[in-house]
């Protein structure tokens, strides 16, 4: 479930959907919607947990094909969802607790988002696996 | 050396330099000076390689104190250093190739900054390590 968006700051809402966008596109390994999350540009970047850093689009794009060549179905449970808007600019910190098959694991995100005209796309995908310790 | 900022956007210079004033206070194990880099917010995040999300200043602190009490020196080499800035935001994708002692390792970073009574105050840093694959 999505974060209930702050009363106080009604502009959460449209972010918190651009994010849950990202997470369905995600699961349902839907190269179509996760085209329409992102912008593409030469200046979006998105590091997967353990990878390098990906810069521009036709990287990105690859890597969503690549991730969504497999069919074991993935389960995304978000928590400590939080965001923050500043203008045109977004991003929400959240944890993805990500269940597939008979795995789950933990990972630390960030996501940035810019509004252009008017409507949210993403700029910024960072996951990063948490190590135990 | 930080990167070059473009002329077409000379926004960046600031971000650029507050950027640059986080890694020299890493570098330095400098907590006063680190201090003066973030927000003193609620709402700020941090994530270093393979931890957990930190959120709120008072956490992000403590894990800068922490990290700080070794000796060994640290130095930065910053590669592939991208910045954006979209009004009172701005975001800054780079790699950290961290030499310690005669370890060496590269950390992919994202750092988000937001721009306070005309000061760039870092709101978020994520730092990944990269998996040999």
């Amino acid at each position: 479930m999505p974060a209930a968006p702050d009363e106080d700051d009604p502009g959460l809402a449209p972010v918190l959907a651009a994010n849950d966008a990202f997470y369905a596109a995600f699961e349902q390994r839907d190269l179509d919607a996760m085209s329409d999350v992102w912008r593409h540009d030469d200046d979006v970047v998105c590091t997967h947990p353990g990878w390098a850093t990906l810069r521009g689009w036709a990287a990105v794009s690859a890597s969503w094909f690549a991730l969504f060549q497999g069919d074991q179905p993935m389960q995304f449970i978000l928590t400590e969802v939080r965001a923050t808007v500043r203008g045109d600019a977004a991003w929400v910190s959240l944890d993805e607790n990500l269940i597939a098959g008979a795995q789950a694991q933990t990972v630390a995100a960030l996501n940035v988002f810019e509004r252009v005209d008017g409507t949210w796309r993403m700029a910024v995908h960072h996951g990063s696996g948490i190590v135990a310790r």
